[in-house]
């Protein structure tokens, strides 16, 4: 595997950090379409367990079979496919070596009640992820949450294994509880939460695209105050990278519920204008006619290409 | 020991796992009358923890002796019997190698008052199930629980080194707490349960009989617009199976209390014409008297082996 | 130690135990007036604990020295001296080899408020009962307390430990909680509690003798329907054994509270009648002048005989 | 170090325990002007964190400095000096062998609010107290308080570590929580709180003095019908110490806030003419003038040796 | 490294610690304009953990970066830099061994609602400070918080560790909870804050300038009592750090919220005069323009040398 020199810069950026996390860092901004350009897309597909499995699959019945993502990534030319242990067990054999995967640590679920807390269940081991091959873990925080402090305590541990290991580590952040609906995507908020990401330690950060909306009474004063430009999603994405150290952190951004390929576009061109690292898209994806999401994929890496 | 062309289909869905699991995983799919099928009929008999002895075994005072389940199991040409582990201790030697067994790790009891959570304890060590012989490790979950967070990071933990040992890990799924009665077996739910453990990475999935009722709203929109089959029985048990990696894990159904011997046939015949790989049958087994369960479970291994 | 065909008998029932946990139930069956006999008397003294020190000894000055218990079992030709940590490193150089000794695990108190919960301290380690030569360790449950998952816990633990390093475990379980006063003594609750102590995978179990009360509705269905008897002690104390894997673990009864020797000699009849295995004799023993207390014990050993 | 026969005799009451421990005890024993006696004085400086520094040192400003307390110990001819973490490494090397050391190993303070609960914080090691020299490590439990259980539990831990390094563990037993504020020194409470220290291990226990209230009311059926004599301070010492396995644990008693001498003396030979083992001074030591501090020490020493 | 007498004096006020810590603490002592004086300038960067990022440094984007702090640490010859594992991975190869470095183990956040209660969450691993060539690390304790004994023990965990590893540790001491606002920074308060650091063992001790205001009312008595002088500021640093074993620990004061430059020498001067070790200030020095902040940093560095 050569590297690029803009891969090479990215690495750069992650100083103290083992050969082993940066080697599978490299495997990933190596891998497929746009493999080497400093831009990536994920296929992350844990909506079974947010979601339960019809409410995920049913519209697309192949999806129910985990070989089904590990197959639509790697024909998309993606970068990584993410999922818990159970789906990747159901095909690190057969995909062995052909797409690097993340093993996604921990998951909720909608069968919770509000008892049971803004949280997630941590399901695998660390030695899960070597013994599968996984070039990552995955690990989603919910700043805001009163079990937020937990959260941090768990990926602290995890991500000091998986160092040590030479795994790298994906931090998801959304925030979640003592916020507003419309704050969970607010421009302040999710800048934080990305920022809280990146001091916990993470080599790739995801938050959701954000909206204009300003959450926090103080941080409104600033936002007004010192004018940072954010009426538009490029502009909001340029301001995210810039609060993940000034963009020496990989960040990625996920769209959310699935849309039409329009608005996935945009979102797109946004990203890459705004200078991000590019998508991580589940339902989007798999949700849509394997064909359908090729040609969907496919144009986003012609976007991120700055060829189209 | 042999295995059938069948069997090594399903032991090749269990990708990355180690050698000793698979082994222990055929064990049970080769033994007994439906040794070789891909079926299975599992005696357990945890119903002195959950509702006390004599409710239990009063009835059939013979079954007060854990000697007389895994002498049932064995005349019956079942495939595995399962147990708490001082049941276990008080058969071990004299049973040896003449049925694969189950340790089931965790317990409730109708002792417990609402404080102590829709929760179970973990009564038992991934050692002693090395020691005792077991083939596999039993986990109970609770999804929608408050505490199901907690029960998901323990079954965690022993599958994990379950595995790491050779050991099979079986996963009860059972939902409870933020449910209503009927939904606790609706299809969707039980779907979703069935589908959380496979993500938890469980390698046979023990679910109950789902009825046709539907509990989410936003599952009904699915339901109804996607038009799932789950009118019958087997349409039902065929839509679990789907759920579960599309046929990738060893789901078995249980029927719940003591009913009727037709009855009982009934579910078999809808579990196996729904792609079902078994049954896991207690209270219909030993409340019955010796002669009779012999009868029902002889006629169950027919139903499966499509001769009844 | 030559052993007695019905102490190999009992040893016999404890399949896949470690020889060093057989050889040391060995040495409490085989230990006193009682050896060889397959009934015990075992003088338990945590009421210093429970009640304070002035309730439980003053009555008796002499019980004031731990000395005085260890003299009294031996003097008595009982099976075994139960009692925490404290007491047992008052005496264990001196009646070294004297007599067995458990060690009794957990304890609680009355200066517990409510908010404390139906709990005890772990206030001892499996390696103190064999730095200080014990056969076994004790431990008390709570069934139906809210901490009741947590004490399984905690003996699964110590269980696993102790049985590992050699030694017994006899677990003493108390209903209480979300019970009944009544039903703390009741006929099915006594047996559900015993019951739950053998799935634990306790040697030897302790409860109280029952009464003829049935506590859970469900429970009382069965017992009428099936019409267990449990009128007379001797019927509630076999029913109890049998509720112990018909018979295969060895079962002792307290009695409580001080009273007159002949309601003693009664309850001793009512457990040899009944098939159970013996008694433990706190209050009853130590809160007697000495020269009573011996007389009293040896009665007792001469019913267990037969010889009264 | 030559022991005397007094000394021999106590030690032989910790019957299994390492001969580290027992040296350790013997240090202690041996130290300062009452060394042989049996009879010892300790000086105990947490005030800084029950109280602040303001309040425990203004008085006396040169008690600001740690190394004034190891001097003040020393020059008084005392048998131990028992402090925190933080000051005993302001003095360790200093002082190093001039005088056994005790580190308390938990501490509260009065800037928590009642949410903390009544509980302690462990703040530091039992490698601590090797690294240091010391002879003990020293405990607070509180009977009564909701955290007791735990509390418990922590020093069920550190001190079976302590001991199996060789080092003796004192217990703080000060009853809190569920109890009256005149209970926490009544005479029953005091000699359950300090039975409870002997059933947990403790080699030496430190009470407060006793008053004649009796709090619970089981208790005082006993203590009116047992006639056990409390009249005196010196009555109740003795109770104390027959509560402490009748005389076979070293017990230490404390006067609390800074009174004057006369007062002082009058507990010293109400503790000497009950047979206690000594005194714990803090506050009525280091909050005087040095000069005065050092004569009401030589005074309390001429009392435990006879000699006033 | 040569050491000067006055840090040499310094360092023997640890008694009983490493010399691996002691080497760290000379590092700090040593590095800088100030290297040798016994006092010190620290930069610390977790604003954008406690404020999110915007609101830290949109006011001067050049510290979005992490290497703009390292880089004004080291041009204007401070002491050291503290910042979370985040930050310090993000420069610590590009400014190896040009500037003591302090990982920050724990951090809390605005985003945090009232029933994630007073806490941190620790998100670092003392081998993160090995690896990443720190002095020290850093940990913040909020006496008065229901959550305190929790935090005391985390501490506990870590100093013990890092020292044994040869790393100091600095205690952020930030009373809060069960307080009243003023009192947060009440001198009495503040003191007794300080103390407990000490007690924890903490190497060097962080507080904010107290005001004169005394909170509780059991001090209140002996601060007017005692007249203890706290009438300047000066004479309340002199407070402070008599409070701290009467000088023989470290203490660093930080002065809050930007303010102006007057203010801030202002306080420097207090605490050169009241015997400070020196200042910790981070958005006072970052959050102005680069020259500013160097002018400012200078004419403090000759404040303490008594050049100005």
């Amino acid at each position: 595997m050569r590297t690029t020199p803009i891969v090479q810069k990215i690495l750069s950026n992650y100083e103290g950090e083992t050969p082993g996390v940066k080697s599978n860092l490299a495997r990933i901004l190596m891998e497929g379409a746009l493999g080497g350009t400093g831009k990536m897309i994920i296929l992350p597909v844990d909506q079974g367990s947010e979601h339960g499995p019809a409410r995920s699959f049913a519209v697309n019945p192949g999806a129910y079979d985990p070989h089904y993502h590990y197959q639509l990534a790697i024909d998309a030319g993606l970068s990584a496919y993410a999922a818990p242990l159970g789906p990747l067990e159901a095909g690190a054999d057969t995909f062995a070596g052909q797409i690097p995967t993340i093993l996604k640590m921990n998951s909720a679920n909608s069968l919770m009640g509000p008892g049971a807390g803004k949280d997630q269940a941590v399901t695998a081991a660390v030695d899960d992820a070597l013994r599968l091959g996984c070039s990552a873990i995955g690990f989603t925080i919910y700043p805001g949450s009163d079990q937020m402090l937990g959260m941090f305590e768990e990926i602290r541990a995890l991500r000091h294994e998986a160092a040590r290991k030479g795994i790298a580590t994906v931090i998801w952040s959304y925030p979640r509880g003592s916020i507003s609906k419309d704050g969970e995507t607010a421009v302040d908020v999710t800048a934080y939460a990305a920022h809280i990401a990146t001091l916990l330690g993470a080599h790739i950060i995801k938050v959701k695209l954000p909206t204009a909306f300003v959450e926090q009474d103080e941080a409104k004063k600033v936002y007004d105050g010192q004018q940072i430009p954010v009426a538009t999603l490029a502009e909001r994405v340029a301001h995210i990278m810039q609060s993940c150290f000034n963009g020496r952190r990989i960040v990625v951004f996920s769209g959310g519920a699935a849309k039409g390929t329009d608005a996935v576009y945009d979102d797109t061109i946004a990203i890459r204008d705004g200078g991000g690292n590019g998508s991580i898209i589940g339902r989007n994806a798999f949700q849509r006619p394997r064909a359908d999401a090729l040609a969907m994929l496919g144009k986003m890496v012609a976007i991120y290409k700055g060829q189209a």
